[in-house]
């Protein structure tokens, strides 16, 4: 079979088959250090499929860092450090590496971390491959596997920003181009995950880069706990209500909950604790919303209206899915 | 201008000037932890440019496994894990992503370490970035910046392998094929590196995955001295001479000297410490050879019946050079 046919999600499965010994249910690996835990992530973005045309070399270093930065920060890691393996064309300019080295300088910088070093090769189309490495207290990591029913589940910040920012630069949308840097610079949530950890209230945690039903679905798995989520609630960021003025087809729940590149957390906080959550957040300025909450068995709900449906899960796989060529 | 025109060494510069706090100088990153440091390297591989064809999945695995754990053994560091980031193209047969993982468990469960997880991501060719950690105590790091006029140069192993496999495979030499595996199945000398570490006997240390010229130089930059080499001393391998019989024309001292991808360690050891170091290769069962010493100045020369010559630096470098295609 192709991947194609079988998809990442099954892919993953079959690698973990191989690797026996190996929890792959989480996009962060760890290692035990003594009372810690180093943390480890890598992520891999290639020309064809990561990069628009639009897209800056600046923004391009600043992407490879941030996604990296972001597994780490929903572990409630402090990131210590970042490399870069950059696959590079013959005939690219070296301004065009220096510009990928300085966006992700910059992000690096901007979340208290550095990049340590990496690895240039040349390959026939740019392909770039961060690694982010970040130190956690084992009380304060976050897992994904820890969720109880009636845990509420929440998120920080907006939804559909990722989304927004991918409509406009598809659809060449004027007067709302301030937005596309939604996509393209996305921003970890670290401090906020570093804070989140250390509140002790977090029974689990991911970034939702996959998509907001896609991550539900991943805990869902592993957690054998179903979630209701109340439409009502959902924080979609008030751009997609302007950008459903000039196109009144737009489906601002699926924008909201089936859009990957979202750099927000996915929490699910234990009920009794979401007092201290809010107000640690709340000290970081981050916005935090409870969305639903955690209940057995294994369906997920959408509750619209009073209704409950079961909510899709559609969230960007990779493989299976390639987005529009913007 | 093109990163062709101005090479790997030149970008990797032009990468220092921007981050400026940063050593770039090892191959292999480290941050303080206590009193020991976290080592990690990253390595990039993609299909055009480093996997000949004939090269099988589970070599590929094995292949970015075994060159990330050799940056981090010629530290003397003691590895801790791998994680891959896989970019495959859609139409990729999952036996295919199989083999590749298997290849890369077993390269890292004979060095005793483990793939710890990964990414997997579309890309229109195969393009694969492994990292490697370690951990080494502080006092047992082996670092390139370190070398004094009068230490012996010495490296593991033989020599030319990784060559003698390349000339066999692209000139289809028929009895020879059991060499090709040193190509393509490189080892890493990862209890040596850690023992060797422990010995306190050694200044510098590197692996010559740049080939032994090019990795001298490096060195030369680095630490203001330059080697003298003995040509008779180099320990080329007996397949290089049984080769030469076939092919006449063949320059031993140019395969041994100038051709990448060899994991063997080029040491800096200090004069009086030979002897426990030799022991201690030899208890590993690894062949110690002292090819030359370092001397004032920084000129690098090759001693031949008696007579020096200049070294020439003619090391694999990315962007510039291109491997014959396979």
């Amino acid at each position: 079979m192709k991947l194609s046919q079988i998809g990442e999600r099954k892919a993953i499965k079959e690698i973990s088959k191989i690797l026996s010994d190996v929890d792959l249910t989480d996009d962060c690996a760890r290692v035990t250090m003594d009372d810690r835990y180093l943390l480890v992530s890598t992520d891999l973005i290639s020309e064809k499929t990561h990069m628009p045309k639009v897209m800056r070399p600046w923004q391009i270093g600043w992407f490879i860092t941030a996604i990296n930065l972001s597994d780490v920060a929903a572990k409630g890691g402090m990131p210590i450090g970042v490399l870069l393996a950059l696959g590079l064309p013959r005939d690219l300019d070296e301004n065009f590496l220096k510009g990928i080295i300085k966006g992700a300088k910059d992000c690096a910088d901007k979340y208290n971390t550095e990049i340590l070093g990496g690895d240039t090769k040349e390959s026939e189309k740019i392909t770039i491959a961060g690694t982010a490495f970040g130190i956690v207290s084992k009380k304060n990591y976050m897992p994904r596997l820890g969720i109880k029913p009636d845990d509420l589940i929440a998120v920080t910040g907006t939804l559909g920003k990722a989304a927004l920012g991918y409509q406009i630069l598809k659809n060449n949308v004027k007067g709302m181009e301030k937005f596309i840097k939604y996509l393209l610079e996305p921003k970890p949530r670290v401090k906020e995950g570093i804070a989140l950890g250390k509140t002790l209230a977090v029974n689990a945690s991911m970034d939702i880069s996959d998509g907001l039903s896609s991550s539900l679905y991943q805990l869902s798995e592993i957690n054998e706990v179903g979630f209701e989520i109340y439409e009502k609630n959902l924080p979609i960021h008030p751009g997609i209500y302007t950008l459903k003025k000039k196109f009144p087809d737009l489906d601002e729940i699926s924008l909201a909950t089936n859009f990957g590149g979202e750099y927000e957390l996915l929490l699910a906080i234990k009920p009794g604790k979401i007092d201290v959550v809010e107000k640690t957040l709340k000290k970081l300025r981050c916005k935090l919303t409870v969305i639903g909450k955690a209940i057995g068995g294994k369906k997920i709900y959408l509750v619209s209206n009073g209704k409950r449906k079961k909510m899709e899960n559609k969230g960007y796989e990779h493989f299976k899915t390639v987005l529009d060529k913007i």
